[in-house]
């Protein structure tokens, strides 16, 4: 189907590889692309080449940087005696915009999923265990709560309870806002489980 | 907030002015970028430039082209006499998919808006007329069933006739396989009117 000439059906072809876009979506974009100045384009096309060179693991943290230690792992301003590990850098950065939370994180990339083939080794673990000195009172296991966060989770929790460190997870329970009528029977099981005293 | 380094950063925020892409999607898309390969990325980023610098425009009809005049207005298997005039190349490609027609093509690269102040002056009209010699028949205005799609097709009936072509419109009416219920209340009455015998 080259409707528009090889160029822009290369581009259609091309974008609608990318997640969350179908064949109608990577057309508009690619409109849109052409309807760009050409700078705007160019500037698009530099930010996906400089992005996937630039761009390494924090050799502390396993988070995404240009510059190594990554600027949370070198600033002043974080705790350093506790570390939150998360599945992936997005939910280190859903963290980071609540403002609640002044330590590190580890980033593990991926989860536990016996069932894709990702085991523990797949994971930034080794990683993790070995900032794990004297300095380091706590690890905060924020995997998704999911299947396979919560087999991470455990895994995690026996592989470094026995090393002294205090281990904890975030809590499961009802989202703020919600509707008790519309939340799933299992999350409502795991609030009631972890309900406080008021 | 720069959770990602400079480059990422950059990518997502490229990422989230194109239409549509939202500041979710766009850090989803970065993330998929930076996990593909560095050839893949590359793929990508060229088919940005190169489209945004090897396509123009149609010298006949106005489509997107690499190679001028495009395949459609070169082909020795379309028939010469009847011109479909469209908005833009999508519609352009919805009507080649049905493989339901084998005239030519004419694309105004927009519809007259007044309240968006674009005016007959900026749709490639000029073009259309150049093209009305004693061999096309007919002109089939295709612009979309809209206010503005209408205003179009009026304006355009007004300046053709006169010139002595046949002009015509596609048919409003109720889409195939919809459900009458659920069918707006002009369609309904454009249907009636365009009925035909059995």
């Amino acid at each position: 189907m080259n409707y528009y000439g090889e160029s822009v059906t290369r581009l259609i072809e091309q974008l609608s590889r990318l997640p969350g876009i179908g064949g109608k979506s990577a057309q508009r974009l690619a409109f849109h692309i052409i309807n760009m100045s050409k700078d705007e384009a160019r500037a698009l096309a530099e930010s996906i080449v400089s992005a996937k060179t630039e761009v390494k693991y924090c050799s502390v943290c396993c988070n995404l940087t240009d510059s190594d230690p990554c600027t949370i792992c070198s600033s002043s301003k974080r705790r350093r005696d506790i570390i939150m590990v998360v599945e992936n850098p997005r939910d280190m950065a859903a963290y980071e915009k609540t403002k609640g939370y002044d330590g590190l994180y580890h980033i593990l990339h991926g989860a536990i999923a016996v069932t894709r083939g990702i085991g523990p080794e797949d994971l930034k673990i080794r990683e993790l265990i070995s900032r794990l000195d004297d300095s380091v009172k706590e690890v905060i296991i924020a995997t998704n709560p999911t299947v396979e966060g919560d087999v991470t989770a455990v895994y995690l929790s026996k592989l470094l309870k026995p090393l002294g460190v205090k281990v904890t997870r975030i809590a499961n329970g009802v989202p703020v806002g919600s509707d008790l009528e519309y939340v799933d029977e299992v999350t409502l099981s795991r609030a009631l489980e972890g309900r406080a005293e008021m």
